[in-house]
């Protein structure tokens, strides 16, 4: 087994920022995890271990391969769906940050199979919509979860080259360049889906084109330091 | 009269977070109440008396019997509704904590007779649907409450072998094996009324099957300590 | 004019606590108000001097007369719409206490010109229905506030016997036999609304029937100390 | 370049309030901005550097001529969308204070092209209705931002004379002869969304009419010093 250097001490202080951001902004409850790619081996990964995102400390966050092994879990529990987090990794060169999460207002279009698509500037990341990935069509009747590394590439491949791919029955998951930009982009996303749903309700809805998504993109992407900066204060120090 | 020996303190002491839980998770108000089983006597059973569950101290769980009797109650008011508790604790054995309460989500299917159904992998315990249960049919204009054995009984009987019943234009009951349990069902039961409502809303709905529930339900139920965890923290010491 | 002797200070230092609970539980904002009439005069009512109800302490507390004078107002403004109270009063013997607010739910039902009907237990109060105060109809254009008594005398005939009226394009005003009652109704009456605009939206909604209303108010307004026990508590002391 | 006298201290710390009673209003999240007309020059404004209004400071307001450059910047970064408030100033000289947001109700409607209408008095200040900002027919696919002043001068134009314009895909621009007004026209034109929305799904709307609106304008809006004052509360001192 390969180990790789021990991560910078910043970005494990970061990821655990970013699962209180991800709690604090309604992202995950009690489940839902964030992952990013270990800086110093793209062949790892740093996750938390199983608990609760919003309790997450500097010295819960593990070490794991691409295959979803911890290297120093030293008997603690992990993450039943950490195949998510590899998969996406060995898949997608350009991701350096996943977050799987059951936020709520995404769930109604993964259940009825409807696509999100970019309602305002915050949410160009949603350009090319995103995907369904439906597990029973992978692997019949199941508890849901991606539970194995065939199941975490099933779904990887289902994301293909989106930001975001919808889990029916179950949540979604969502990428970014790094681990602001996931944080983000898993914020968004929800709110995207809120508005989505208000609007489709209300009328005929004219979305972001491409065009326009992509610039929105590019450009409110710079933008990200500012809610990171408020998100982060509002959180305090983690433990 | 049979007097148990007392309960467990920790018991007792876990019935009080459980009861703050509630509260903060927005299934109960200022009403609604939450018992377990006796820990030394299957029949009897550990519930408030009269009050707002966010209120509820150790020094303020009473022991029932499953007629609904309280063995200490020294004068203060009990919830006029106890008989919900007992007659599910003699009709299901297995049952361990029952939760009652108008949850808010849950009303308008109750209201409109429409079962929940398990919109994601969190709710397989729904998998089974609910049943409804309907006052009027079995006790004409009354004053909607539980407040018999021969009520409670009724409803006993119209929850059956599932894990929650609606009670149309009252609330619902959500019963476990555990009281983490019952808390846990009783949280994920709100969440999927008001995801099922946006569902319904948005389109043709798909939602667990039978198979896919009954998975989900086996493994999700092993990660209520990660909510329980969450949810005593936040809810801190009770006095 | 006629002076009444000094009011109870706890009634007094009740209407301040009320104030804050009704803030609280959002069923005002900014703006809104909540009386009781005078325990030593039904020809006088308690009311603050105009401000925001979530700030009003016990010498904010005025007295006016059924006519809307303040005795002891020194100059400080007082509520443009003070005339509800005060028609109130005198049109309703039994009535107690009153509570004007723009209760979000409840708007679009006064806009839309549809009854509030009693969705659970809990709003049995609302079994007669509301009426709908229209304010075009009396007075033609208007700034839809009712500044004079003539406006609340028209404003008390279409109340009538009921609970609760509804004001179109405005908001609503909910009476009680007690301060507590008519806090406990105007926090249930927004419930209601928004449990109700959810129910409509999912099916054929099954409301109380009159037998059931008439029954559960009764019952559940001998359970409303234990909700007001929990917002004074959450309010904490009034200045 | 004229450089005008330094502006009143307390003007700088309301707007300093005025950023963080947005934020808690719900008007803003980590984005939008507000600005006031400078008190010693029609031909400048203040507004924040580039960060999240939550946590601006006196320190961080900057002045700004109507053409959107910033006199005092030394270095940092400028909000991408300060024409919009330049633009508006030199269009309106009635304006003294302008809250650009992606308020989270106000963006369906943008989205599906139809303008907010007034559901009740609180929001008078919308009897002319609001117009639409459709940024593709003045500037083709972009990244729906007002980065530039004839940007700004397309919605100022879009703006016209009245309280709020819409801007399609990305949120909307609230204007007020005062800053406390501006911002009581930004809450509460969220609010109106919310409850228009609402109330378009339960049935067949009255809004207010024109008389009515003019006349709850002039009235309610004697009244906003009564929120100010809670708002400013809330939010407490700020840095």
């Amino acid at each position: 087994m390969v180990i790789p250097a021990v991560p910078d001490t910043l970005l494990v202080e970061k990821l655990a920022v970013a699962n209180r951001i991800l709690y604090r902004q309604g992202v995950v409850d009690s489940f839902g995890h964030v992952s990013v790619r270990h800086d110093k081996s793209p062949h790892h990964f740093l996750l938390a271990r199983n608990m609760a995102p919003a309790l997450v400390r500097r010295q819960d966050i593990l070490v794991f391969d691409l295959d979803g092994t911890a290297l120093d879990a030293g008997g603690q529990r992990v993450y039943l769906e950490r195949f998510i987090h590899g998969e996406i990794y060995r898949a997608r060169p350009d991701v350096q940050a996943v977050v799987h999460s059951h936020s709520p207002s995404v769930i109604p279009f993964g259940a009825t199979r409807q696509p999100l698509r970019p309602i305002f500037h915050m949410c160009g990341f949603l350009g090319e919509g995103t995907s369904l990935f439906e597990i029973r069509d992978v692997a019949g009747d199941t508890d849901m979860l991606v539970s194995s590394n065939a199941l975490g590439a099933a779904l990887a491949a289902a994301l293909g080259s989106r930001s975001a791919v919808l889990m029916r029955g179950h949540g979604s998951t969502v990428v970014g360049a790094s681990l602001e930009q996931a944080v983000y982009r898993a914020v968004y996303t929800e709110v995207n889906a809120k508005l989505q749903m208000q609007a489709v309700a209300l009328g005929d809805v004219m979305y972001l084109n491409a065009g326009e998504a992509a610039k929105t993109a590019a450009t409110n992407e710079t933008q990200v330091p500012r809610a990171w900066e408020l998100w982060q204060r509002e959180v305090g120090p983690v433990g």
